[in-house]
């Protein structure tokens, strides 16, 4: 029997879900759920029903795992709570500084419902934050870096759309090659913002807009790019549209730390990505992270959950066993 | 309260374990056990007790998880199960293929004597292991690479060392640059053993030992080395403490898959280590997953595990609450 999987929220991440799904032989798509008409929400899977998000809990018998692809700042703190004691649930919720508070709503409302929600799951927060705790559990006494990108940062592009004769835009960041090499090379490097990433922001002006103003805007914006070196490009709107619409990201993790009597042995233990689209590889990671909620809640399981609390087994379709035939 | 460490061997394993203690503040060395004459053994802690392993058994209810730091080739697999009846232990069983059976073996005594013991703990298998299990998950369909180096083959070097006419020799295992890249660039290579590592052998030879002839049994040896190119460096002995004393290696596991509804988008993730010590570091491995044994069996669990069934949050000292707080 496959596990049922409902999508709630239907933009990049939740398309990104139902193309993970394809991908895992133990699993099926039962419903989407959304905000908008379902009438014109057309979906990839042939033959599944795309419903209005009010109707969900008339699913509550017929899917196993609800992934919740909503965003975080207002979609999640409300959802993810409702739905964790209806479903067994998945977010991507990622508003580092909110997590303990998130978790609490959570973990209150599985518990009531006899559920399992795991929260944070994508790749910062989820991979990184695994590879962090790992490298920390390992070297207790070292440094921890990390280094995000190259890759698009929705936030910061959405900053820029905001400003004055701006059409559109795209902003990459770029992590510095000799910062990461400094690490690498074991120097344990004092990093300031500036040091790290630099902002490279691809911009289309309004027409008759004042392209010099525009940029100092956009570089002395706070939090954004005044800590930061940033370069801004004017490019055609064809142009941004050709060279820089797809979704890519990625970054480093990086601990190093010594051991020995003495401290006199270094060591480096380095986590990276590279990632085409963002959203997909986040779906994916939800997707293994399903079949473990599944898992646990037919052990009997129920409560909040993140990365740190689920035994690595639970996100491979292979048994015990297979896994320490093949992988170990 | 400490939770109460007990090494049994102390060779570089068992040294890297001691200092590893010395660097997490809730773990204490109880004592270190020895097949030799413990009078003949000295320690680096003050005021801890070298003892017979024969008197382990007395040791029962003084120690709370025994880090087992013999070989894989005949001392763990008749010791792991021994002492799994009467302590929670954790091994380094590195013999992949013979994983399966030692894991029956150290189950079975473990749950007779409703302890926890951990096998195959370290970075291969262990921390590389871990890697491929999750990168394996997110991604379903892709390709895994794991190269290993620059680092000494202890094994390797044993070989050379059985050479007629060869007094003392090092050997490096260096993963081929060019085909690191390839697997980076995402052209998932199909790689011989040949394209993946060179090896690298610094030898001293006895007086009067015929160097072509060394070298040329070196070269052509079945499994060490017909398979790889090979060179190698005649050296002084002195030249071999001064350089080639030390025991470095380390490594990269890598997954490149695709996803998307047409598996149009590219992922790589990899991991990497690189490491001054390389029984150091399995040393800090193997601690941590101490602490994940101590409270395991806390909890009233019993039985055989390896990597892939610990939760992460287990190996850190850290709470659940400040874990998600500062590492999420």
């Amino acid at each position: 029997m496959s596990i049922r999987i409902g999508i709630l929220g239907y933009g990049n991440l939740g398309r990104g879900v139902e193309c993970a799904i394809r991908q895992n032989s133990d699993m099926e798509l039962a419903a989407v759920f959304t905000r908008r008409d379902p009438a014109g929400v057309s979906i990839l899977t042939e033959g599944v029903p795309v419903c209005q998000i009010d109707d969900a809990a008339e699913w509550k018998d017929k899917i196993d795992v609800m992934i919740l692809c909503g965003g975080s700042a207002t979609d999640l703190p409300e959802q993810t709570p409702k739905f964790a004691e209806m479903f067994n649930v998945i977010d991507s919720f990622d508003t580092h500084a909110r997590i303990p508070e998130h978790f609490a709503n959570v973990d209150a409302a599985a518990k009531k419902g006899g559920k399992v929600g795991i929260i944070s799951v994508g790749w910062d927060p989820g991979m990184f934050s695994l590879n962090r705790l790992y490298a920390n559990a390992i070297l207790p006494e070292g440094k921890d870096y990390t280094f995000w990108g190259k890759g698009v940062s929705q936030g910061h592009s959405d900053a820029i759309r905001r400003v004055e004769g701006v059409k559109d835009a795209k902003q990459y960041t770029i992590p510095v090659e000799s910062a990461l090499e400094a690490v690498r090379n074991g120097e344990n490097p004092d990093l300031t913002t500036r040091e790290k990433h630099t902002r490279e922001c691809f911009v289309v002006l309004e027409e008759g807009a004042d392209a010099e103003k525009v940029e100092e805007e956009i570089k002395t914006m706070p939090n954004y790019f005044s800590d930061y070196d940033t370069t801004v490009h004017f490019i055609s709107e064809e142009e941004l549209k050709e060279k820089h619409s797809g979704i890519p990201h990625g970054g480093f993790v990086l601990r190093s730390g010594k051991t020995g009597w003495e401290k006199e042995n270094s060591h480096l233990i380095e986590y990276s990505l590279k990632l085409d689209s963002n959203p997909e590889f986040t779906s994916s990671v939800l997707v293994a992270y399903a079949r473990a909620a599944f898992r646990l809640a037919s052990e009997g399981a129920s409560g909040c959950k993140t990365v740190f609390d689920i035994a690595p087994a639970y996100l491979s379709q292979k048994s015990g066993e297979e896994l320490r035939k093949t992988m170990l």
